[in-house]
C-alpha cells in the first residue's frame, strides 16, 4: 500500500496537519485506514492513558483543563480526546470546544479532538480507541479521555484506559443510590468535585462505605459488558489466563476519594499525584501488562468481527438473500435462524 | 430434535409452567433453545407490543401495575418483561416482583418475568426480544415490556416494541435538557406521571416545545444505535427498501404528551385510550408491517452474528490463536489486524 506512505512519512515527522488527518481517515473508516492502524501499531505503547467519567455537569472539563496545565508545568505533553454523544437538544458547547478556548490553544505540547458522532454511538467506542492510538503513536506522552458518562458505550471507552477517574457532585441528583450500572465498578480514583457545596461530604462518605463493602471483592471489575458477545458465542475468555500469568494480588490498589474544587484548582495537584500513585502501582504489579493485553484482546476481537461483518453484508449476499426473505419471514413461512443459516452458508461458500 | 417435544406440546396446551421452563432455556441459552425459538417462530405475531421506559422512579411500575388492571377489566390478557439492569448497590426490589406483589398475583391472565440479569447487560437487548417472543407465542394478547432507562441497551429494549411510552416526572432532575440521547426520539407517547407536583406543566411544556422543534422530521427516528455493525462493515440497510414499499408519511402521528398520577390511576384511561389509538394508526398506515419486518430483520442479523461468533470463537481455533499471539501483540511485533486476518482464515478453512 503506497496509499499514504507520503502522509506517514509527515505523520512521523511531527506534522501536526498529519496528525489531524489520519484521525481523520481512521474516525471515519475512510479507504486505508486499517493499513494506517496497522502502520502506526505499538507506536504509542507506552502513552499514559487515564480515563474521565462521570454524569453530565460534574465539572469534567474543568478537571481535564486543569490536568492539562499540571502536566503542562512538568514538561509532559498532552493528547484529549473529548466524547460527547449526548444529544442536540442539550444546546451546550462540545467538551472540546469548551477546552479549547481555555488557555492552551496555542501550545504545541497540547492536542485536542473531539468526538461526537452522533448517529455512530455504539460504533464509537471502536472509533474512539483507534484515535486514541493515533494520538499516542504520534508521541504525546499523557492522553486524556474524556468521557460524558450516560451511556454503557462511554463507560467502556473510560474503562479501556489504563486508569478510570470518577467525578461525581454533590447536586447532579445522581445519588450513588440509583448511579448507573457499571459506573461505579469502573473506578480507580473518584473525585468529588465542587466540593464547596452542601453534601459534599456526605457523597464522599457514601462512596467510602460502598467501597468498603466491596472490599475483598477483586479490585477492578471489568464492567460486564465486555466479552459479551462471546458469552453468547459460549466463547472461554482468554483473559483469565493472562491475568492468572501476573500476579496483582498481592498488593490491592486501595480507591482512594479525593475532594477537588476544579473552578479554582484546588485538590488537582493533589488528583495528579494519585494519578501518579496509580500509574507506579500498575506497573509495579504487572496489572499494566494485564490491562494493555486485555486490550489488544478486545481490538483482535473488534478486528475479527468487523471482517465477518464484511464479508457477509458488504462483499456477501447477505442483504439480498435477507431482504428477498422478508415477506415469507413476515408470514411466519419461515423463521430467522432458517434465513440466518442460509446467509452464513452463502459467506462461506 | 426431539429434545424438547413433550416441553413443547405442553407450552402450546397452555401449561403455565411450561412457559416458565421455556423461557428459562431460551433467557439461559441452555441446549436447544434455538429449536424452541424456531418452532414458536409466528406464533405470537399478533401480540401487541408496548414498551414503557423512563429514568428511575418515574413510576413506570405503577402505570405498568395500572395498565394490567385496566386491559384485564376489557378481556385482554397481559404479559409482562421487567428489565433492570441496575447495580446491586440500588437495593431496590426488582421491578416485575413490585408488581407481582400487588393484586395480580392469582389471575391466570397475567404473566410477569423480570429480567436483570447483571453480567450480561449487552446480551440483555437479545435474550429479552427472545423472552418477549415466547410470551407472545404463549398467546398473551399485550405484552408490556417495563424498562429503566439507563442505557442504550434497555432504550433499545423498549424501542424494539410496537409502541414505546417514555415516562418522564417532574423531580427526576433530569430536565430534558439533559436527557439521554435517544430517550426522547424514542417516544410515541410520553407520559408525565406525578402531576400534581410542582414543575410538572412546565415539564411537559418544555416537552411539547421540543416536539414542535422537531415537526417536518421523521415522526419515530429508530435509535441511533441500530445497525452500527453494519455501519462499521459498510453494509446497506435494507429497511429503507421495505419503508418505501409502505406509505407511513401520508398521516403523520402526533406524539401526545400525558399526565397521569398514577399512584391513584388517574390519567391511566386516557394513557391506554392513547395506546389504542396509536396500535389503530400503526395498522391503518401500515407502519405497523414496517416495524414488525425491521425487529425480523434485526433478529436475522443477531442470528448470523452469533453464528459466525460461535465459528470462530467456540468451534474454531480462535482463542487459541489469539492466546498464542499476546505476547508478539503486547511487543508490537505483530498488530491486531494481522493476528485477526489469521483467525478469520483459519474459521474458513
Amino acid at each position: 500500500m503506497t496509499q499514504h506512505d507520503d502522509l506517514l512519512a509527515r505523520f512521523r515527522a511531527g506534522q501536526r496537519a498529519a496528525l489531524a488527518r489520519v484521525i481523520s481517515i481512521v474516525e471515519n473508516q475512510r479507504e486505508g485506514f486499517q493499513e494506517l492502524l496497522h502502520e502506526l501499531h505499538g507506536g504509542g505503547r507506552n502513552a499514559r492513558r487515564i480515563g474521565i467519567t462521570g454524569p453530565p455537569g460534574a465539572g469534567k472539563s474543568t478537571i481535564t483543563s486543569n490536568l492539562i496545565r499540571l502536566l503542562r508545568e512538568r514538561g509532559q505533553t498532552v493528547g484529549v480526546v473529548a466524547v460527547d454523544p449526548t444529544s442536540p437538544y442539550t444546546g451546550g458547547a462540545l467538551l472540546g470546544d469548551r477546552i479549547r478556548m481555555n488557555d492552551v490553544a496555542s501550545d504545541e505540547g497540547v492536542f485536542i479532538r473531539s468526538m461526537a458522532t452522533r448517529g455512530a454511538l455504539g460504533g464509537l467506542a471502536a472509533a474512539t480507541r483507534e484515535v486514541i492510538d493515533v494520538i499516542a503513536a504520534y508521541g504525546f506522552e499523557v492522553i486524556l479521555v474524556e468521557t460524558v458518562g450516560v451511556g454503557q458505550s462511554e463507560l467502556d471507552i473510560a474503562a479501556a484506559s489504563d486508569t478510570t477517574v470518577v467525578v461525581l457532585v454533590p447536586e447532579s441528583g445522581d445519588s450513588i443510590q440509583t448511579m448507573k450500572a457499571g459506573l461505579m465498578e469502573a473506578a480507580d480514583l473518584f473525585v468529588i468535585n465542587k466540593a464547596d457545596r452542601p453534601g459534599a461530604p456526605r457523597l464522599a462518605r457514601e462512596v467510602e462505605m460502598m467501597l468498603h463493602l466491596r472490599m475483598g471483592q477483586a479490585m477492578r471489575n471489568i464492567p460486564a459488558h465486555h466479552g459479551v458477545d462471546l458469552r453468547r458465542a459460549g466463547k472461554k475468555t482468554t483473559s483469565s489466563s493472562t491475568s492468572s500469568s501476573t500476579s496483582t494480588e498481592h498488593r490491592a490498589w486501595e480507591i482512594p476519594v479525593l475532594l477537588t474544587q476544579a473552578e479554582g484548582g484546588e485538590g488537582l495537584p493533589e488528583l495528579l499525584a494519585a494519578l501518579d500513585a496509580h500509574t507506579a502501582w500498575l506497573e509495579e504489579t504487572g496489572e499494566l501488562v494485564r490491562r494493555r493485553r486485555a486490550r489488544l484482546e478486545e481490538r483482535v476481537r473488534d478486528a475479527v468481527h468487523q471482517s465477518l461483518l464484511l464479508r457477509v453484508w458488504q462483499d456477501g449476499e447477505g442483504g439480498a438473500i435477507l431482504e428477498k426473505s422478508l415477506e415469507a419471514l413476515d408470514a411466519g413461512e419461515v423463521t430467522p435462524y432458517e434465513v440466518a443459516a442460509r446467509i452464513v452458508r452463502a459467506a462461506a461458500g
